[in-house]
């Protein structure tokens, strides 16, 4: 028997172009000799679907799409993920299944069972887990279907590996395994963070040596906004080791024969460096914004500092240095090497720049308001206004030229609020807002190993705003391998400050780091999606209350 | 017997202010000889204290609330929620529980069983839903302990009421029901909309019918952040009748003698009116926001509009008119009653108001800009250019004198994407964010009853953004009341095109209409969080790919 992966990159809601997509592949697959194509977890509709689920239009349109794809399972089965609705009054309306169409129709389906429902999923907001599990009869083998998460329970808990700490009172394979499936087949969409290959290939090869069998695992790949999928799809033997792996962030379609996964070989395994690894999921996630968006031209400041010099190579790898439009706009507080690393930048890289200088703008702001501001003091006011006057011209030139403007955040800035609201904030899409202040050097000096793009000026110089005269973020902040160390402990492994301070951290510095994060939710929850590449990112998920006194 | 509900405002993660709250509660049902006093739903952290539950430390100081609480539980029960850890590995690893407290400690739990993960809840996130159920026997009387949802199953499904369509597929009360019990306890954080109260009322009336128990159901009052909760505990005699309802959006205390409820004798319902409802629940809303940030101050722009009217008669009721700053922003496009309207409303509300036209800031830019433009024509980017200005101005005055921005934007623009993110959608509190437009005439009329507050010319000329000459909305957009009604049949009734053109609508309109929905995601992204007043506002409880292709 031999079976086909498709590795795919769906476009959420677009039933048409992904249907299209997927028959031919199905046609690629037959040229293949291939008895089976397996297409991803709620493939028809691209993933997270999210409250486009709700609709009963979206879910109609997904059924269609079944359909279509039915009528072209002929001489070949098509294994593809898709919402079904809930036969009986009780419980959700929909099941999140894993279709097996054969001789032009559906013969079974499979609902996924453990629904993931913490961190970026919602899955229990729509789905009913399935309660039934059967084996698919086909061409004389069994096959077991599962979706996802179904294979990420037992002895994989939320603890981490080896802890028999489950999230889940059920367990699909075991129940799949009474029946003595052949092998295998798990129909995923499981998004990326830079440890989850790992994580991913000891899942697999786990459930494949729990229940001896062996295991083909399709994932998707493309970006959905902030979440980005990096394919890796799996073939593993029933030695349990890796038959092949797929590429990363690109689509792939492979025919595999039955009898020699079982026989089982075992493939190298891709190096998975974590500069690497953020790189090309970041260049990604910039190209698929705008490709599913349908935009081309991104715009952003540059202020010849390290966070938007990182994000400008991203944008021009992903796009293209024509479709990159830097903007400098230096102030009376911006040293020289400011606007001329910037330059060098943009020179290196091939893009488009303009120089804007904001000086006349911020006095026309403060003439206006210095009736109102009489008898006050230069204070963050005053640092706010430039950074908003920055964020307003490249909002204009965003407007009349139709860029999208690229945010410039890091995670370490996000998270203790050291940003302006509505000035360098601003931005569609927020690029490295996933990456600490001292993951941002290190992905610099990863872009600059083989020669130099970003000038060394930039990477070497200490941080700053400069929105006042000889302003470094040190006068504000601790230092970043601190703070970033503080941060993390508490946003990634959300431990509480007397576990922080236990470790070695100055108690009150703790306590004000901690409080920042906290009192700053306001300035996210208003900022762009994030590219998620760790397994804590800021926005969809983690979800906290605005208002509140926990630890502020 | 004798049973205290205590209705109380609650702040999320005040552990110390919570519990402070409920101790001074106790010892006033003592004082009025309750032998039971009832909290509500997770009381010792505040309701939802979302992703806050994820941190072990935060489970700690909740148990050290009940410890606390459980102490003073002595010649008085105390029954309270608050999160508590899962003994078993399986599962997630907390429950949603109500604890009974007595003689001086935990006497017993019973966890919720029904996690709502819909709409603004997230339930199924953190907590394990409860499979056992059992009475608490005390001082000879057999209680059934619910925590909210638990009763909203049955005949109450998604589709609403009388139709057999349940989300879950437990019944709680039918499980205790066969204990036997003498009376129902509901620990409720049920969110205010407003039509919530009457079905409120409906489904505690229906669950005393069905199962020949009296109910008593305490909810929360007060906000946070975006959640409403109005309170209007209920008393329900066995004859399906209310014994009692408390008021709404106020704290309440009071003591009920068991058996005069079991004698019945029904109380006069409170009357609720839409825009009486809508009103209270925003000037609680503003109210709460300011005050658990610790702020007092608000400052809005007004534009002679009925928005920014509307707002500013909140903020003025909620805060006091001597903490709202009004700020008039006209144009070389403003209209001369623009800035009337705007004065007089500031002073029929006895507002501090400033006047600063932003003519010269707005020539200063087009003429930085001049260079980068040429040869372009004036369009929406010059249009945003004016919002943007003076978005900054408000932010700067915020930043400046500690004042709050407010955010003035309607749900009917916030929905097509009429409106500038960074201009006028800024704000730290979307005030009317929830209401469409006609909605938002609606209650400048109610607002206007005992006299006029709001000046007769905001309300009754065409609405106008003022960002170029003569322009009004209805050059953009449809007619509101044609708008509003599709917007909601998309919105709230999550009707699909075909539907909704089948209910009489033009179908170019229709599909305009909600492709403009659809694309403004990103917008809507960026933006306050939003005081919710409806079924379905915009914020958590609307969750929408910003990347799709569905509609758009």
């Amino acid at each position: 028997m031999k079976i086909a992966l498709a590795q795919l990159n769906y476009h959420i809601g677009n039933f048409e172009g992904n249907v299209s997509k997927m028959l031919q592949a199905t046609k690629a697959a037959k040229a293949q000799k291939a008895d089976i194509i397996v297409f991803g977890e709620l493939a028809t509709c691209g993933y997270p679907p999210r409250d486009f689920l709700e609709f009963d239009d979206f879910i109609k349109q997904a059924q269609k799409a079944i359909n279509k794809l039915a009528k072209a399972a002929k001489g070949i089965a098509i294994v593809v993920g898709s919402p079904s609705t809930n036969p009986v009054p009780e419980g959700k309306d929909l099941y999140n299944s894993a279709y097996f169409l054969a001789d032009g129709k559906i013969k079974q389906l499979q609902h996924k069972a453990l629904l993931p429902t913490y961190d970026v999923f919602d899955e229990y907001r729509y789905f009913e887990p399935a309660k039934e599990f059967n084996v698919v009869n086909y061409k004389g083998k069994k096959i077991a279907l599962t979706v996802c998460e179904d294979i990420w329970d037992l002895p994989w808990g939320k603890d981490g590996a080896g802890i028999k700490n489950p999230l889940y009172t059920v367990c699909p394979l075991a129940e799949l395994k009474k029946q003595n499936p052949d092998f295998v087949l798990n129909l995923s969409a499981s998004p990326f963070n830079f440890k989850h290959s790992k994580e991913r290939i000891k899942v697999v090869k786990d459930n494949v040596k729990r229940f001896g069998m062996p295991m083909f695992y399709v994932n998707h790949v493309g970006a959905q906004t902030e979440l980005l999928f990096d394919g890796g799809s799996l073939v593993v033997s029933p030695n349990g080791k890796v038959y092949d792996e797929m590429p990363y962030f690109e689509e792939c379609i492979k025919t595999y024969d039955l009898a020699k996964v079982n026989a089982g070989k075992q493939k190298q395994e891709q190096a998975k460096d974590k500069m690497t690894l953020i790189h090309d999921a970041l260049v990604m996630g910039v190209r698929d914004y705008f490709g599913k968006l349908g935009f081309r031209r991104a715009i952003l400041g540059l202020s010849g500092g390290i966070d938007s010099a990182v994000t400008a190579v991203i944008a021009a790898r992903a796009l293209g240095a024509d479709n990159v439009r830097c903007v400098l706009m230096p102030s009376q507080f911006s040293s020289d090497h400011s606007v001329n690393d910037a330059r060098t930048l943009a020179q290196n890289l091939g893009t488009q720049y303009d120089i804007i200088p904001i000086q006349s703008v911020y006095e026309s702001y403060m003439k206006l308001l210095e009736p109102h501001f009489f008898g006050t003091q230069f204070n963050v006011t005053e640092e706010n206004i430039q950074a908003r006057i920055r964020g307003m011209l490249v909002m204009s030139m965003s407007n009349k030229f139709g860029n999208i403007l690229l945010n410039t955040s890091n995670k370490s800035e996000m998270a203790v609020g050291y940003g302006t609201l509505y000035g360098d904030m601003c931005g569609g899409l927020s690029v490295i807002g996933d990456l600490y202040k001292t993951e941002v050097f290190e992905l610099a000096r990863y872009m600059n190993k083989d020669g130099e793009v970003i000038p060394e000026n930039t990477i070497t110089k200490p941080p700053s705003a400069e929105l006042r005269p000889n302003q470094k973020d040190s006068d504000s902040l601790p230092d970043y391998d601190i703070l970033d160390e503080i941060l993390f402990q508490y946003i990634e492994n959300r431990r509480g400050p007397k576990e922080i301070i236990k470790m070695g951290f100055e108690e009150k510095l703790v306590r004000r780091v901690l409080r920042l994060v906290n009192i700053n939710e306001f300035k996210r929850h208003q900022t762009a999606p994030v590219l998620r590449v760790s397994a804590k990112a800021f926005g969809m998920g983690r979800r906290m209350p605005i208002v509140g006194k926990y630890l502020s």
